[in-house]
């Protein structure tokens, strides 16, 4: 009989001594990234001319998964449950904000973090008010009042001063309102403020915020800016952790929103965002070993399926040629000239004879539209159209407009990694950093 | 700053003895056994009457995920491609079975072992020259040949025997052919033969073979016999590694034939017999720990998704009230007194008047057909519309009546299953199978 190579892992529990500075935390969390997204993923990165499929980021790093149903199981989780699961290790119901069922204030791993000295910061492409970050620095009873949401960010303290020293993402409208001016008041405390990227780029310190839009960022896929979430991202850990450890928290915003959407081409966008952002927190790791990172979804949107109507293929290659959202290919067909040709240039997609004779008969609606309520119908609908002359050419399906109720990927590397591994509920995530940082 | 509980991981290898007995190796499918189906099924399984979802077996023991793609990265795979890379590394063409893509044979992880000195073993609820296993132990350019698959595994031979010492499963006509009786063959090569589970009890060594259906083994929704995989498993282990150790596959054959009907509750049903025999697998290991299992799935089925159509639910209750397949269902509709009352009595699921109208319909056309085929469509139609039913009452979504492309999760506990840890090819799962067998 032949030897054997046995494995044996032995887990060494050391205390460290009272010196070591405590361990920089990153959180990502791609909003709606379920497991299929991850797959096709890999295959719109594939590079054809190998036979392999290409590893991701992703795959290099996954270690198991989380379930994610809110405080009633047979629901499926929105985004505000399931950050505060994520944010607060607890089950909650559906819109709920750092608050529990019965719509008390729970605290958070952000506010823990707070508590023992680290810096923190927030990095999203939303709203920085949107449910997923509002989770970890508000308390509230429904993730729809956004201008309480966004005043809580000022108005609750910690040793006087606000819970977040980096503010991240989109949301104007929400913090310069007629009733109040949130972005002066934050600037009097002392926080630098941009709202373009150059001025995100010259800020010097900490606190620090940035509102790049009115509502949430432009999707990736018709951005000027598609690597936006990787550099507001890098631009945080440049301001991070000098003399503090840090909590950052991360959220590819908007791959949800796509796949709300329904719109793979501009899912696949995000996600590519995302990865160039978690190559980025890896690199940090690197240079600063006693970092975390732990990242993962708070849910699937649209029952994305590689492959539908009993074909077996998912055609990455028709995606990859693809480069407008559907809301910029409604716009950029309507108003073109040769509306098949700009349908060509956007999307490499031929269509048949019949689909051509229906896209124009709808194009020929909205322009005949009397109203803009009749337009904006014909327009929808037009939209409608669009994707799903883009799902059937690459094979992609959909099962809704909402979430769905699977296990997301769980991927961690850096210091305290190996906790996470295996499946678990997405609250034991919470507590394993809540046991991180102690009591 | 407070002390830090520091893990260090490390990994020892160390060179066991030649006399160390060489580790068994189970290898469990769970045919289209996707991502969403384990998450679903453990909300199938949740107690109600408990604030938390109680976790199953895959919860306690998954270690990461599997891509699963065929040799062109651009379909979906079916099963024979995705077999073949599971017993044997290698990618090739949807169809195939143990051949590669210029159709010539590949050795097998069944081979190797039995060229190890291995017992061999497979048991599944298809029929036994299936595609799965049929790619662990035969060599033919399509799967379709199923005589030609049965007759490999009597006469393909290592030191005058055939490579398979025991085969559960169904096909008796493809083993009791007007051509060729293959059941009389192998019992005069020594192989104790069953064709019902009284004698398949009483057998009391190996070689074994039993057939147990003409093709497949009844849903076990719909079976005398629901727990028959996990029972199979449990008397193919009784006859194996007295005096070898040995190489044991398991397939969970019809979660995929329930996932491509879209039959939700008789994929959970199949699910519950995948995870006994889970479960008695992992007692088997806790008596003889020198025992490796993997368990992986070779594709996903179906495009399921928990929650559909802007739903925020699945309705795990609603499942759980389902008491036949939607094949059943169909026959005992159109052979009841009150369909009605049957409904209730086999699904529990209230319908609304127009529902219970359009049911009706249905019935009646099936009576009313004048020709087979014109009642075979009524009756596809009316089985349609039962599962609809069921779909909407459950919340259940669906994007084909075949294979989707995502990442299957990947399983494993024993000797050597820290080395399944991660994501990886389905190819992968193979070569670290045949790395612990030794060159």
């Amino acid at each position: 009989m032949k030897t054997l190579l046995a494995l044996f892992v032995c887990v060494i529990a050391s205390a460290a001594t009272a010196e070591q500075k405590q361990p920089n935390i990153i959180y990502f969390i791609g909003d709606g990234m379920g497991m299929e997204y991850v797959s096709a993923y890999r295959h719109y990165r594939d590079n054809p001319d190998t036979p392999a499929v290409e590893t991701t980021w992703f795959d290099r790093h996954l270690v198991g998964t989380a379930s994610t149903h809110p405080e009633d199981a047979l629901q499926v989780t929105d985004s505000a449950a399931s950050a505060t699961a994520l944010a607060a290790g607890i089950k909650t119901y559906n819109g709920a904000i750092g608050v529990d069922g019965q719509k008390q204030p729970v605290e958070t791993i952000l506010e823990r973090a707070r508590t023992k000295g680290y810096q923190t910061a927030m990095v999203v492409t939303s709203q920085i008010n949107h449910a997923t970050p509002a989770s970890f620095a508000a308390h509230i009873d429904s993730r729809q009042k956004y201008d309480a949401i966004a005043d809580q960010y000022l108005d609750n303290r910690y040793q006087g001063k606000p819970w977040v020293d980096i503010l991240f993402g989109g949301g104007q409208r929400y913090f310069l309102r007629d009733d109040r001016n949130l972005v002066q008041a934050f600037t009097e405390l002392g926080y630098a403020y941009a709202d373009n990227y150059d001025d995100v780029a010259a800020i010097k310190h900490l606190p620090a915020l940035a509102l790049l839009a009115d509502k949430g960022l432009p999707f990736a896929i018709d951005s000027k800016e598609p690597r936006r979430l990787s550099f507001l991202t890098q631009k945080a850990l440049s301001l991070l952790g000098e003399e503090k450890p840090f909590f950052l928290l991360v959220e590819g915003s908007q791959i949800d929103w796509c796949g709300h959407a329904n719109d793979i081409a501009c899912v696949m966008h995000e996600m590519h965002d995302a990865e160039k952002t978690l190559q980025a927190l890896e690199d940090y790791i690197n240079s600063h070993p006693n970092t975390l990172l732990v990242a993962t979804a708070d849910h699937s949107t649209g029952g994305l399926s590689m492959g539908r109507d009993g074909d077996y293929a998912w055609r990455a290659d028709v995606v990859q040629g693809i480069k407008a959202s559907a809301n910029t290919l409604t716009d950029q067909l309507l108003s073109a000239n040769d509306w098949y040709r700009e349908w060509l240039a956007l999307t490499a997609i031929e269509l048949s004879g019949d689909d051509r004779a229906a896209l124009k008969q709808s194009i020929d609606r909205v322009a005949a539209g009397e109203t803009r309520a009749d337009k904006n119908t014909a327009q929808t609908e037009l939209r409608g159209q669009l994707l799903a002359a883009i799902d059937k050419a690459s094979v992609t399906g959909w099962t809704t407009s909402g979430h769905t109720g699977g296990d997301v990927g769980v991927w961690a590397l850096g210091e305290g990694a190996q906790a996470f591994v295996g499946q678990q509920d997405n609250t034991q995530l919470a507590h394993q950093l809540f046991r991180l940082l102690g009591e």
